[in-house]
């Protein structure tokens, strides 16, 4: 190790350390915040305990899942214990489990902050939009703060007691394991909940969105806490750690001045994390300021200071090379542009949401239709964006020498990633501000309330858009170089094993093409299983929510006193999510494995190509169709093409409802499977290498 | 040329000439049968009256497209004609006109004899099942045997003439472009013409499908002549001819033992068509027997005989393989093995459209989204089908020497085609038993018969599912081998300009990695465009449907000798088909341009590769859950959940609504895409070999 390197080990650590200075005080700055009305106290407390149930179920049977796996990595990888090597599967093995450890507590810590902001950010919309604004949107900084804190110090510190990269994959597998479970689970839970509430209350009682008397509408509020927090939260850390460990895999294989290279992901990493800081404590909002505008604008900040920093640090520091500068800066503004294009298929100010909202007029059928149309098309700008930001960085770098071309795609998902502390913040913000908007009505804080509580929750959902763009192009970029990050370590397996190296994954070849088909139609069975989880769970809720009206004398008439039991709805969503969730994260494995075995190296080459391919088109599909339904659905409730209760409002509420699943289950987990694929693939290489059928 | 090659070319003409022979045998028989109801006889003319307006202006767009693009080709094709070899230019483009012109007189033919059978099977249906059964088929399968006596012919015509193999591309384009309008252009007038019937029909005024008050009833009738006779004949006659092209190609450019290669391509095309003529030949039907089994079973004996014969072939003739034999068995069995797990998801005696038809009690919502769940994941049997046969195919045929393997693929192709005679007769058979339904309700044949009719027709939606499989598996398979037909021009094109030649497309490239991830979203943009001119063209006719109930006195009370102005609807349909397809064309033909010149052939190989597989995987989600959501919507108007007019009802009817699109205007068109995209990238590839930014 050279003392470059060694600076910036400590600076990581230092960095992280100020990061979560900051959050903790950030967290004291809303805890000092009053609420003073009793309801609302009275159900935030709910929510608070119904999110801690599902955290304590999810974590416990996660903990089970990681143990087994735990042992599998440690008695097989790195290479099987039998052939030596004992401490190098030891410390495989525990940085595994530090990989899930860390994302956990990350997510537990989010989860608290985000449960403490959502009735103050309630009672503080009383007073206005600038004091509600601040405590919504610094109750979900901490989240941001915390997730990025704890990826930096991770991985610095696998790097520096470990000095071996691939070590790192085992980490990245741990943090994917989670965000599994997390991104995935949290998805089944939060649209269970959401769909069963809407479909009794709203359709079938006529009550109210938050009405107390719906058994299930604590579950939906805690839904949106698991789902976009603790979710949202494990999928960037996952993200981004896969992102850095990929970048650190290459760049240890990279030949001279290797050091420097280590020493920039993580300097780049840790200006990124400084300029989310700089971007959270610069965040400010006018008393009737936009909220939209306030937090777009602090992700525009961010997004500045990041690119001047490095391209400083880049001048200072020795070895550092404006190619690799040129590669990330590349991709953190093509993650910009996927975020506006994806905002003009997704926002209600523009043409796609309002067409989508006229052709409701016509009937159900075409709001469906004309949804799945654009949000086909919604697809494209983003998949051009990747493809050009990947030839791009690779062109730029290419003439550094061997290795430097994958090295800077691998850096321009860092890049992409960079300002994920400040991504994470925004979309966080989403479900403290929704939630305190339910808790708003539910206190009965009164119609001016309600409506600054409502322009907050609009800035939440239009923000996300461009947020899950953001995380969809970073997990292209990064599992682009995991790929290479595969074929580093087959070539590992295959020296190891005296057999020819791979020097690509060519399509003409029939391993290669059998793999790509079969992993191109993975990520659309993937969100299809939660997607039918989440209409089994639902139909379950429902049953429940029946039960409940029927046998609690008093609770459809709203008698004082008379409460459904929320935490049978609550207890139904946490267990049926994790049931069936399982399959699915299952059928992905087991699939890697049998292509693997199938058709060696090159198969699962071509199966991760497939893979990443049509994951992006069914997530970018997914998550801006979901997001165009919800948006011209509440396009409508403005008054538009006939306002609330016409058979437009109608037709895009059944589009809304198709909608959910696609844009907070399959659509974001589809991330976490490519993830958790191409790590699978990554770690089980040897074993691909010493057996395959027609490999 | 030798004597073994010769046989095959006199062959191919005289069993071409058989089957227009047996084709015209089956005409005069369809004619022979008698109408003698007068409404029948007068709507029976308009709707041939409507499809030939289709047809005719449908062609005349189309002359005009080919002579601006046969233009092109001849001034660029194979090589600029500055280059000389003006002889070469003259061929591609005469080809090409003649892949167009015989795909259309196969188109124009059909029609007329499908148009002519609606009515004769729906008066046959009053004396039972089996006569009406028997005008119906063979009806149909004029048109299957027209088309592959015409692909038969026409390609051993181009090489017989030429000599050169690669001149087929040319006149396999000039059979995409016919396909590319009539296949989708004819979805999208189908569709158009269904929904707006439909809505204004049955939902709006509540009278019956097919009631001749409707303006949209011919054009809807007219619709299913055009989109699945002339639509399914043209894209089956591009498959084929695709498939025995690219087959052609790489046998020339094998080494050693070429003409028993090429020998062996026609011979197993001439005893595909004679086992569809015995299968054609044999399909019988009892007095009261099943439909859906009488067309099963031919397609299985014409699987049989051809698998017989051509073992007999094989052993025969002199240079003939049984590696190869494999292969074509293998894609032929695949095809076979698609087809079965297609029926599994769309067939309502299975319990995939069950769960739909229950899920449909919930709400619309969940009929879409389980709908679309299953769509996606039926799409995973067929792709590990299309996945094993060509990873079997290349292996069979590996051993045989270089470019053996990809031969072995594109023969699986034409294995899997061999009975695609048989597959477009009970395509074809659909829409006429469809029509006759419609017939015998407007021409007050009685319950009965109707009931006979409506046996029929439901026969027909089963048996489209399982052909639907085939030729979509057979695309698959089609474009690998059109993947090494473009390879080995590009190398043409590089080895003249002195460059170095690909070896493949590996995917660890840039710019293969570039072009495979904007080939991915092309077929997702088609699509859409595609059903969002369906959209666009249905308000349209919806607004006319309006006009006229509106305007014309005494059509809605359905005063006797008061008509709709069933012209302006057909016009309608007729025009926006015309004017919706041409810029989703264009966009996949610019794209693959655009492509090519920034990325060279490398991004061009991966672009056809990201179009195939994306394309695989949304054709056939688009196809299954089309099909599955109607056959749910039939199943519960069999009074299952409810019944006709419950809630459950309502639910399938938009289930149905937007599978209609789906399954009949892009699902089926992305083969086309495919297959045009492939071509143009083949026969551009001098000039990307010439010009690009990074190749």
């Amino acid at each position: 190790m050279d003392n470059q390197l060694s600076l910036f080990y400590g600076l990581s650590v230092l960095t992280a350390a100020l990061a979560f200075a900051f959050a903790a005080y950030l967290y004291l700055w809303v805890k000092k915040q009053k609420t003073v009305n009793a309801t609302i106290q009275e159900v935030a407390a709910l929510i608070k305990q119904g999110a801690n149930t599902f955290m304590r179920r999810e974590y416990k049977v996660l903990a089970k899942f990681a143990i087994v796996a735990a042992v599998i990595i440690f008695v097989l990888l790195p290479s099987p214990i039998w052939q030596g090597g004992i401490l190098d599967n030891v410390s495989m093995a525990v940085a595994y489990l530090a990989g899930t450890v860390l994302s956990a507590i990350a997510g537990k810590i989010g989860i608290m902050v985000a449960t403490l902001s959502n009735a103050r950010s309630a009672e503080a919309a009383q007073k206005g939009i600038k004091p509600a604004f601040l405590v919504g949107f610094r109750g979900g900084a901490v989240m941001g703060l915390l997730v990025v804190g704890c990826s930096l110090l991770g991985v610095a510190a696998v790097l520096m007691v470990t000095g071996n990269a691939s070590i790192l994959l085992g980490f990245s597998f741990g943090a994917s394991s989670l965000a599994l479970f997390a991104k995935a689970g949290g998805g089944i839970f939060t649209k269970t909940a959401d769909i069963s509430a809407d479909l009794t209350g709203k359709v079938e009682l006529g009550i109210p969105e938050d009405d107390p008397r719906n058994p299930a509408v604590i579950a939906d509020n805690v839904g949106d806490n698991v789902g976009d927090v603790a979710g949202m939260g494990a999928d960037l850390f996952d993200s981004n750690v896969a992102a850095m460990a990929s970048a650190l895999v290459i760049a240890q294989s990279l030949s001279g001045g290797a050091y420097s290279n280590i020493s920039m992901v993580f300097c780049y990493a840790i200006l990124g994390l400084l300029a989310s800081i700089i971007g959270i404590a610069t965040a400010r909002i006018g008393k009737h300021g936009n909220p939209t505008r306030a937090l777009n604008s602090s992700t525009y900040v961010t997004t500045g200071v990041f690119l001047v920093l490095t391209a400083i640090a880049t001048a200072v520091f020795e070895g550092f090379s404006w190619r690799i500068w040129g590669a990330s800066a590349v991709g953190l503004l093509v993650g910009v542009i996927i975020g506006i294009t994806t905002d003009y298929f997704t926002d209600d100010t523009k043409p796609i949401v309002r067409k989508v909202a006229h052709a409701s007029g016509t009937g159900p059928a075409f709001t469906i239709l004309s949804g799945i149309s654009y949000g086909f098309i919604s697809a494209l700008p983003a998949m051009i964006g990747i493809a050009v930001s990947a030839l791009v960085a690779y062109k730029i770098c290419d003439p550094m020498g061997e290795g430097y071309a994958i090295f800077g795609i691998s850096m321009a998902a860092v890049g992409m990633l960079s300002i994920v502390g400040m991504i994470i913040s925004n979309d966080a913000y989403g479900p403290i501000v929704d939630n305190a908007r339910g808790l708003a009505e539910m206190g009965g804080l009164g119609e001016e309330t309600i409506r600054t509580a409502d322009e907050l929750d609009s800035a939440g959902n239009t923000v996300k858009a461009v947020t899950k763009g953001f995380s969809i192009g970073a997990a292209g970029l990064t599992v682009i170089s995991l790929l290479g990050a595969f074929m580093s370590e087959a070539n590992d397996a295959l020296a190891a094993a005296g057999k020819a190296l791979i020097t690509g994954f060519d399509i003409m070849s029939p391993n290669v093409f059998f793999g790509i088909l079969i992993g191109a139609a993975i990520p659309a069975v993937f969100s299809a299983m939660l997607i039918l989880g989440v209409d089994k769970n639902a139909q379950r809720m429902v049953a429940e929510i029946h039960r409940q009206f029927n046998t609690i004398a008093g609770l459809r008439e709203g008698k004082p006193g008379v409460k459904p039991d929320y935490d049978k709805c609550i207890d139904i969503a946490t267990g049926g999510a994790l049931k069936e969730l399982i399959p699915a994260g299952l059928m992905s494995i087991i699939f890697t494995v049998v292509v693997g075995l199938i058709g060696g190296p090159l198969a699962i080459g071509g199966f991760l190509l497939g893979n990443i391919v049509s994951g992006l088109l069914i997530a970018l599909f997914m998550s801006n169709s979901g997001g165009l339904w919800d948006n011209s659905k509440k396009y409508i409730e403005s008054g538009e093409e006939g306002g609330k209760g016409s058979s437009a409002h109608k037709a895009a509420v059944i589009g809304d409802t198709v909608g959910d699943p696609f844009k907070d289950t399959a659509g974001p987990s589809i991330n976490t499977q490519i993830t958790v694929v191409s790590l699978v693939a990554s770690l089980l290489s040897s074993l691909f290498v010493a057996f395959s059928l027609f490999g």
